[in-house]
């Protein structure tokens, strides 16, 4: 049972290309608020972000031996998203894996498990979002799965989607729909731009918004200090 | 029932200058160790120390808005306190209202739930402690109230309250006892600067504290690894 | 029954000079993957790389009166083992037990429980690890063990064994396999460095590892998504 | 500074008499959404349920000696509150304290921290509320506070105000509120009861609610499968 | 956007009738070992065994508005499957609710939050599976979807997907792959069956697996204490 | 260098079955409060107690093909202990191995990871005290070390040493203490009964254990209510 799918569709480059340097939290706003990776997925060194269309790894635990078949699949400007099949901590990546995936033109590791050699990531300039740095090492002695969808810190991760990471952590967006999420993340970024101006210059989100009103209609009341 | 406070009384300004650049560990040692919050209110960045008066703003989970109520509320020097009222890890704050609270001269947030937007939190230099990093996002429905009494992280926070908070953590320091702190602060300090010279010049805490007869009188012994 | 035993026998200076800029991860590899530290030992600060022999301390849970005993223990080139017997986050150390171990010439702290002023360790480039920042002080009432075997964050520490820490966390080596240890890390370093060079040069894991034959012989098949 | 608050003043016994059996999440619905403790304070058998008024104990970590003092100020009826002054899971609390408290006609324990001898409080019905069942013990040199607030699971407690527990968690109502909440958790049973007979029948909450208007008005809609 | 689908498909009656009393542990190695939701998920009650069809609804943290959708398209034998859009551990169903399911027949609910009124439902006989047990309620203010592919404890369901709980957690079938799971399991607990007798007897699994030549193969040895 | 030990000396049947019945707690402080697991190590049923001479099984994450050797290791009264040489929640553990140990008259299973056929465990009548419940199964790929020394839960465990476990948690005791440390148990429970039939009868632990002078001596106050 266990497969590598070869040939799959990814996220056309262009579209890639317009999300280099896009904010998780813009894009997953401007697509509806799916796709968010738990919050326990943190980047190992910051500033750092990343898009690029995944390549999925499901992996056994403490077993990092699909990762060298995933590897193989990925093309420049891809993004290595791994997963285990049960809760696990240990190192599965380090600097030898890190080496073979910059050496294809790979943008970054996304791992709901564990990472090793960070000082040497680190240095060498590659990022990695992880659930944990742990030294444990794996073995290679299980089959796993490539490019089959995964769930990934609890998010849906078919190949070939777009991924986009960040110091705020990590987003999926569905193949299909990258181009039309860059179109409203750009609204919203011209609107955020707008706003961003007038709240600098000391104009209250109450009144931007139109809060005021509605808050009265809820029946919020302001009550001084000395009368409460 | 959802209110929010005005006019409430703030730690005097000029008890506040005393503690910028206080160490958290001092001020809740000389406080008798009490108002500290859970080990988990992270800053996002480090190094960051901040002190000021609390806005206390309660919200509900996945809700911020009332941090636009609390907005409005902060005036140069204060620092903004959040918490909802059960557990939760959205980012309720990014850099739209971190431009808002700079505008109006806030020193920094404390929240009990998620953060996002921390690279440019981090380039604005606007300081934040949360529980979380988490891209997720809130909605604006629910009411909430504004300098109530609030428990944040595990700590009592009243409006007006003293905050003080490093990269250790953070303190709360009563309103009414904040001078007082200040002045036992400064004595310990005095306290260890002296005993930081004599350890910095190989004299030992066992002897500095007098601690070798206590020892002894409480039967600790003393065994070669020979006869162990 | 509480005791600080004495004297107690290292492993050799030679063999740790080794160790200095050695990686945990080759290291925990080396020795057969055991006395790895659990992975939420984390730096106070990045990078950061030590080894040198364990003095052993085991403290009650909110009491730091051992740490002080400890002390007086460490020669030049020690390292710091801090263990509470029961789970426990307090900040046991600052920049006063600092200040001491420096003047010492101890390399670091490992803590299992939490650490405070940490940025003036940062400062004073004073490395620990520990599984909490946490400025909630201790007090001096209860007596504990120095150089016991102590179990740090699960793995078992004698008192002069070999702890080496990086960026990735901790690990322990018994003072009689460190020598055999170092030898086996080197041979591993010089394998590696060779297939560092040809995954740098494009070559596969899937061909350096002849792992493809593997593959075929359990079942593993290559599908293309046309067809899956 | 440690101290016992002596002649502390309780929520009425006859406002105390209306809680027994009352349900927590009730309570804390009528008090408007506050004073809720932790969800990981969890009861050491099902079912069980108090009410009575708080004795508040502050402890040292892994030090129970304050116990001792609380247990004299406790009368018929009354429930201890027990909260460390920073995270721990120790056993406090065994068979031994509650033959003591129980000799005094406690009503339980509620604390913030963990007990043991489980099997004989259970097989005592001495119910106890608890972060942790852990058996390691606690010494008795470090004094604390009792009936001083504390902060216990994140709720505030005074000594006197009213603790009702069930199997859902722990709820606190402050002294002087009591009576009105137990007005308004009437009105809430009553209502509940009408509809739970309601519900039983078939009944819809999206009718009973008048849902299906608002539903709409926020463009709210169905979708067949089909068209999906 | 937020949206109810209904008139879904189901699995098939027939075959959800073969799953009654099923184990998850044996349903999960049927298929392959996928569909488990995480360990978190609990039963508030013990022993607990269902199996029906899904109905899955998308709730905001903190607000069960949708739950009151999602009860209408329940019929009898369904499973209701709750996640919230953010990790969240309120209260979001009590005994109303369950009152309401069980009158138009629903099995149990799952849910990866907080559940309230244990008591009243495990007299009820109401299972729930849940993350958490906390009695801080909701409000229902803000959208959700219902029946609407949603993660749920890691583990992706669809409306009218297979759910089969018990006290070890919760699996999910596929819909279109539950008859052949059933086959398969068969064959597991046929096999089962045969090899729970050789064990009761007193035979080996080493025995019975042949894995005494395979041990001996990959270099494990058997060594004396004496010798060791 | 994987193996398994054979012949290895066990703590004495005669001492062993002193400990039938005996409570971890007690057995804990009567050995200097040492060889106690972590507080997450919870039985599968409650009541629940067992003693008998460990059998150390150290397995692959993911992987119990060392369980089949441990469990030919295994005498009738054995306790069989289980720990993972990287953090793991996988359901190692199930009917049909404890059918296995039952008919070789093993008391039980210590494993710090996941357990699964809970349901079935508690029908038979064979305890278990686990780190987590988990359907995911485990594969047979990996080896691993039977009878040498472990760390399980934070405590190390040599094989033969005496296990006790009981509702509140697992305790270790070195084969050769344990014959002393049930005499000192014995004189603790003498020691504990006359003090519960004195607590029993309402006199107060601060006059049993001559507090009150120690208590004024160290500065406690008592402080009316009124005055406070």
């Amino acid at each position: 049972m266990p497969v590598c799918i070869t040939g799959i569709e990814r996220v056309e480059a262009s579209v890639v290309d317009q999300f280099q340097g896009a904010e998780v939290a813009t894009i997953h706003e401007a697509q509806g608020r799916k796709g968010l990776m738990a919050s326990y997925m943190r980047p190992i060194y910051r500033p750092a972000q990343i898009a690029g269309p995944a390549i999925t790894c499901q992996v056994a635990p403490g077993d990092n031996w699909m990762l060298h078949v995933a590897v193989e699949q990925c093309q420049p400007g891809d993004v290595l998203v791994v997963t285990p099949t049960s809760p696990c901590e240990d190192g599965y990546f380090g600097d030898l894996l890190a080496t073979s995936l910059k050496a294809r033109g790979v943008r970054g590791l996304i791992i709901d498990a564990g990472v090793r050699d960070i000082a040497t990531l680190t240095e060498m300039g590659f990022p990695v979002w992880s659930k944990a740095v742990f030294a444990q090492g794996t073995v290679k002695e299980t089959l796993g799965n490539v490019n089959v969808p995964v769930v990934c810190a609890g998010a849906l991760v078919n190949a070939g989607d777009l991924i986009v990471a960040d110091d705020d952590g990590v987003v999926v967006v569905a193949r299909e729909e990258a181009a039309g999420v860059h179109e409203k993340a750009q609204q919203r970024l011209a609107n955020e731009a707008s706003k961003r101006e007038r709240l600098a210059s000391g104009e209250l989100g109450l009144d931007i918004y139109n809060m005021r009103e509605r808050l009265a209609a809820e029946g919020f009341r302001y009550v001084s200090a000395d009368e409460a």
